[in-house]
């Protein structure tokens, strides 16, 4: 019998890769989206369709309001910074331990379904400076995975896989692309008006340079 | 200045108790409730009353429906053991990461307040064979968090305060009165009808035979 895995889906092209590398490595999918009060909540409906895409067995929407605590430009009304140089800055829109809480409710999930597995697009190369993107974070989550639930009490090991961890944009596209990824259906802009995507954000200035360093045609509707 | 703490509060007599230490320390106080589905919501109420008492800077109450993954007798409709022998096994009120989630919020939010100290009032002795109550867990917990924040990658350490960690409920009862703690405003009950405690549950006979043993009269209303 083929293994269960928690994959934490957003809606954005990373995420849906790490789901299909995990779909192809083999594993069952149940699939986590989490509602964080974020400004682009076109993300989640973006989430449901590479879902049905995916063809998960079980896809759970989650409402965690982090907005309440504030301090990130994602969930407050702090403006988006647009045209920023990429650099090893932590910037505004980091959402202070989102990950942490990501991989949490991942986790509680997967001890229900009795899988040890858990998949997230986080990648620290184009990573915009996140701290919870990074290698020795994930370790360190592992372990504490391992000794805070029944599952780790009775001697499982956790796995926090990360397949992208260290692939560029460019490398990401080419790999979902041989898997099949319908790119059309993610979304990636941290400040879209209706369907379109601003262009300027960190994130969709990654996501263009990806696209053109892939050699993959941009499937992205930008703002004129 | 003093330092803020931000501390999980469940309405019940533990993380009562575990606040009122942090507020001794001379710690300002930022409560955190997260209401994640358990069947006992009493214990929500009996947290806003605590908050107060305590005079907290802020209540934040968080929803959290951990009853999407079930897996727990808390969340779900598999009935609460009753008169149950306290064993060191782990039992159906598990809910699997709570505490790992619970962490993870509070982390985020002590991230934008510029705080580095969480106060949890989970215990080892009493603690109902929780594997995401033991030591070795907040350990890891730190360790993670050093990694996974904005704050850790500046160099920031984490400490998670868990100040009842090796007491006897007997032994919390007497800090707490000692501190002028008042157990009349907390809820223990993991099956409450209306007011009154069951009497019968794990939490409910922890909570009796602390009373008893601590030598302070128990203030819980009992079902008859």
């Amino acid at each position: 019998m083929e293994s269960k895995a928690v994959v934490l889906l957003s809606g954005g092209l990373d995420s849906y890769t790490a789901a299909a590398i995990a779909r192809e490595e083999g594993f069952r999918l149940f699939a986590l989206t989490v509602r964080y009060g974020q400004r682009h909540a076109r993300e989640v409906e973006a989430a449901r369709a590479v879902a049905r895409a995916l063809g998960v067995e079980r896809h759970i929407e989650l409402d965690v309001d982090l907005s309440a605590f504030g301090g990130s430009s994602l969930t407050s009304d702090v403006p988006v910074p647009k045209d920023r140089a990429i650099s090893s800055e932590i910037p505004s829109t980091y959402v202070p331990a989102r990950n942490t809480v990501f991989l949490s409710l991942a986790l509680g999930w997967a001890e229900v379904l009795g899988a040890s597995d858990i998949f997230i697009g986080v990648n620290a190369l184009d990573y915009s400076g996140y701290p919870d993107c990074r290698p020795e974070f994930l370790t360190a989550f592992e372990e504490m995975a391992n000794k805070g639930t029944r599952a780790g009490a009775l001697g499982e090991s956790w796995k926090v896989h990360a397949p992208l961890i260290a692939m560029s944009k460019a490398e990401i596209i080419r790999a979902g692309t041989a898997l099949g990824v319908d790119y059309s259906l993610t979304h990636s802009c941290y400040d879209p008006h209706g369907e379109l995507a601003c262009g300027r954000c960190d994130s969709c200035l990654l996501r263009k340079k990806g696209f053109t360093e892939a050699g993959v045609a941009d499937p992205t509707r930008y703002q004129p």
